[in-house]
C-alpha cells in the first residue's frame, strides 16, 4: 500500500535516531497514541530538533495571562495566514481539545475575526496576526489596544512569541512538506473525545 | 439558551417566505436533514435568492469534464482564499462527501499545493486562483497550461466561473456574517458517512 | 474588413440561441440601439445567462435607498479595481447616462476619491471597495460609518451585493476576454446625450 | 457658479508668476485653446515646475525608437496603476489624439493587456509596469524581452523613465488634488477631432 | 584591475560631455573629492540630466521649514521601500553628514519607525511613505495630522515632492543598475568627519 | 546623560540572570568587547533565551554546504525584508567581518539582487526570500533551480530554516523595539578591522 511521504527530506528511522531524541518521541506516543510527524522531520536535525521543542515548551507550556487554548488559537489563526497545511490540521486538533469545543479550529483557521470567541480573544489574535504580517509597524496604540483589554506586558510577549515561533515552524513545514499525521483530523470533534 | 445570530440582517421565517423559496428549503431539508443557513440568510432577498441558486445549480449540478468533488474543490480553495468560513465550513462538507475522502477539504483550505490532489487538479486550482486573485493578467500561456492537462475551454470556463460566483459568494457571507451550521463540521469525516 | 473578437469563447448567432435569451436579447437592441455585447458572450452558456441577468435585475433594476446613478457608480468602481475593461467601459456609458454628468465615470474608473461626488457617496464607494478587496475584515465600524452617513441596513446590502455581482461579471470578462462595444465609448459624453 | 478648486494649494494668478513660466503657459493656450492645469497648479512652485516641465520635454517631445502615441500609452498605463486622475484624463486626450484612436486611451487606462495594441506594445507596457511597481526586481531577463521585440537600449531607457517621470507626476497630482480640466474628457473622441 | 559597471547603460567619459554638464561634473568632484556615479550614469541624456538635477536642486537645496538632515531622511526612507540600492548609500552619506550622526541613516533604511528621531519626523515620515506607497489614498486626515505636528501647507508639498522625486530617482537607478560609489560607504561614520 | 531603552520589556541586571545566562553573557562580552543588546533583551525571558541560542548556533555555528558568510547574507537579507533594525545593523556587522568586504552589508540590505554576490548566492537568496515571504508557494522548481547552483539538500534545509529562524527574531525584535549597540555600526567598516 501506498504511504505519501511525510517530507521531502531524509526521516531517520527511531533506532538511529540520538538517545535523547528517541525518548521524547516514545514518550509522546505512549501519551498520545501516536507520533506526530513534526518530530519525525525535524529529527533529520538533531540539534534543530532539540532547540525548536525547547523553544515550543517554553512558550506553550507554562503558565500565565493566556490559557493553553489560547495559545493554541494563536498557532492556528498564525498558521491558516501562512498556508501551513501541518499546522492548521495538527494545532486545530489541539485546540478543539484545550478548548473543549469542536468548532473552534475551523472557525478561527477560515477567519478568526466571525469565531466564536471573545472580543479580549479577537483582540489578541489581532495582535498576533499584526506580529506575524507586519511587526515592523507594532507601536504604542498596538500595546495599549491589548492593555485595554486586559492584557499584561509579558501577556503580549507570549502573544507575540508564539505567532513569531509558529511562523518559523510554518515556513519549515511548508519548505519540507511535512504531512500532517492522519489522526489529527478527527481528534476533538467527536464529544466523548472533547 | 443562546443561539448565535446566523445573519447580521433580518431572517424570514418560512412562513413569509414566498412558496417557491419555502418549498425549495423544505426540499433541502427533507434531503440533508437540515437547512443550511445561506438559504435562510439569502431568504430575506428573495430575487437574489432565486437567481443565486439558479447560478448555483447551472455551474455545480451540471455535467462536463470536472467531477463534482472537483468543483467543490474549487470552491474550497477559493474561499479559503477569500476567508469565509461559512464557504469553506459547508463546501468542505460537501467535498469531503463528494471524494468521499475526510481528509481532502481540510488540506485544500489550508494549502491545495500539499493537498492529495493529481498535477491535473493542482494545475485547475492554480487556475482558479488566479482568476480568482487576478483576473485580469489570465492570458494565453494560462489557457495553454490548463490544456497541457486536458481540459477543454468549456472545462476552463467552469473553473473560472465557479471560482468568480464563489467570490461573490464568498463576499456576500463575509459582509452578512453568515454563520455556518454546526451539522457541516463533522459531516463526512466518519467512514459510515464517507 | 478585421473585425476584433468579442470572447475567447464561442459566441452562438442569434438563431442558435433558445428563445427566451434571443428575445431578450432582441429587446435590448430594440431599445439602445445595439447589442451590448456581455449578452453575446455569456449566450454560449444559456443557463448562466438567465441566472446571471436575474441577479443584475434584482440588484441594479430595485428601487430603494440608492438611485440607479449610485449603483453605477458602484459597478464603475469596483470594475476599475478589478481592471475590467468591459464593464469599465460599458457601465462608464451607463453611469454618464443615469447621472447625467458626462465627466463622472471617468473620475471615478481613475480615482473615485477625486471624483465629483458627495460625501455620502465616497463612504459608500469605500464600503464597496472593502467588500471587494478584504469583505473578511468588514465588520461594525463599517457599517457604524455607512448608517452614519445614513444608509440603511437594506442599503448596505446592496452596496456590498453589487459590489460582489460585478466583482463576479469582472471577473468572468476578464477570463473571457470580452471586448466592449465600441457604441460605449462615446455615450453620455455630448450635450444632446446627456 | 461655483468651481472646484483645482488645487489643494494656493494657485497664483498669471500676472503674478514669473514671466518664463507666464509665457510658457500662454504658449500652451494659443496652441491648446486652453491651460492644462498642471502648467497652473505647478507654477505655485516655479523652480520646481521649470525642471518638471523641461524632464518633460526631454522625454516625450524627443525623437527615437518609440512613437509619440506609443510614449503616451506608457503615461496613461502608469498612471491608471497609480489612480491619477489628472494624468489618466488629461494623458488620455493626447493619447487619442497622438493615436488617432477614440478607443485606446480607455481601454489601456482599464487594463492594458486587453488593449487593440500590438504584442510589441504589450511588452513595452509590462516592462513600464514593472519598473513602476517592482524597479527593484527588474533585472536581465526584462531587457532580454524587451529587445526581442525590437527594442534599443535607448529605448528601453526611454520606456522606464517615461514610467518612472509620470510616477513622480502622480503623486504630486493626487497629492494636490490636481483636477483635470473638463476639455480633456471628449478630445480626440470625436472623427472630426482624431 | 576588474572595476564593476556602474550602470547598464553607456557612460560618456568627461570629454564627449556637454560643457555645462562637465562643468557641474568637476565641480562635484572639488567639492566632495570623487564624482558620485549618479552624475555619470545620467550624463548619456543630457537633457534628462538638466532637468533631473534642476529638480534636485529646487527640492533639497532650498530653505523652508525642513532642515537638509530632515529632507535627506525623506530620501533614504523613500529609497528604502524602494529598495534602491544606489540612493540608500549614497544619500544614507549624505544624512550622516547633515544630521552630525553616524547612526541615523542605517536606522531609517532598516525601520524608520524605531529611529532616534522626534515624533514630528515620524510623522513627515508616514506622510512621505504614504505619498511613495499610496498617494491615491492621501487625503484630508492625513494633512491634519501634519499640520498637527508643525508643518504649513509649503512644507507638506515639500514632502510629497521629495519623496516623488527620489522615487523617480530610484527607478531610474534600480533600472540602470547604478552602483554608488565605494566612497560613501564610510562617508559620516567616523567623529573627524561627523 | 540619556540612554536609550534597549527593549520595550524589563532588562535584568547581570546578577539576577540564571548562572548559566550569565556566564554565556560574559563569554561573548570577553570575545566581542560588548554585549550585543539581544542577549540582554532576550534574558527577561530565560528559557526562551537558552532556547533561541540553541537554535542560532545549531544554524549558524555549524559546517557545510554554506560559508558562515553566506549564513549572514541570507540573515541580512531576510531582516532588510523585514525591516528589523537590530538585525540589520547587528548582523550586517559580522556579515562584513565574515567576508572580509565593507560594502556587502549595505549592498545586500538596500538591494540583495545588485550586490557583488556570485549567480549561486543570488539565488540563494532567492530562495531565502520566497521561503520568508511565500513558503506556501515553494515547490519542486524552486528546489530543481537550487541543485542546478550546486546546493545539496541539506544545504536548501539551512538557508530555509536560517530564514525562518531570523524570521522569529525579526519579529521579537520589532515587537520588543530592540535596540542595535552603537558598536555594531563601524564595525568591519575599515581596513583594519576587515
Amino acid at each position: 500500500m501506498f504511504t505519501p511521504a511525510i517530507s521531502r527530506f531524509p526521516v531517520p528511522s527511531l533506532k538511529d535516531m540520538p538517545d535523547d531524541i528517541r525518548e521524547r518521541i516514545l514518550g509522546v506516543q505512549e501519551k498520545s497514541g501516536f507520533v506526530p510527524n513534526v518530530f519525525l522531520v525535524l529529527a533529520h536535525r538533531p540539534d534543530e530538533f532539540r532547540a525548536f521543542f525547547a523553544y515550543h515548551d517554553a512558550l506553550m507550556e507554562k503558565d500565565g495571562g493566556l490559557t493553553k487554548a489560547e495559545r493554541e488559537m494563536i498557532v492556528v489563526a498564525t498558521s491558516a495566514a501562512n498556508q501551513c497545511q501541518y499546522c492548521v490540521v495538527a494545532h486545530g486538533a489541539i485546540l478543539r481539545i484545550r478548548a473543549k469545543n469542536p468548532l473552534i479550529a475551523d472557525q478561527i483557521a477560515a477567519n478568526y475575526r466571525k469565531a466564536d470567541i471573545t472580543p479580549r480573544q479577537t483582540a489578541m489574535l489581532d495582535f498576533a496576526m499584526k506580529a506575524s504580517r507586519a511587526a515592523e509597524t507594532v507601536s504604542d496604540p498596538d500595546f495599549a489596544e491589548m492593555k485595554r483589554h486586559g492584557f499584561s506586558d509579558d501577556d503580549i510577549w507570549d502573544v507575540a512569541a508564539i505567532s513569531a515561533f509558529f511562523g518559523l515552524s510554518n515556513r519549515i513545514a511548508n519548505v519540507t512538506s511535512m504531512r500532517p499525521n492522519e489522526e489529527f483530523y478527527l481528534l476533538g470533534r467527536l464529544p466523548k473525545q472533547g
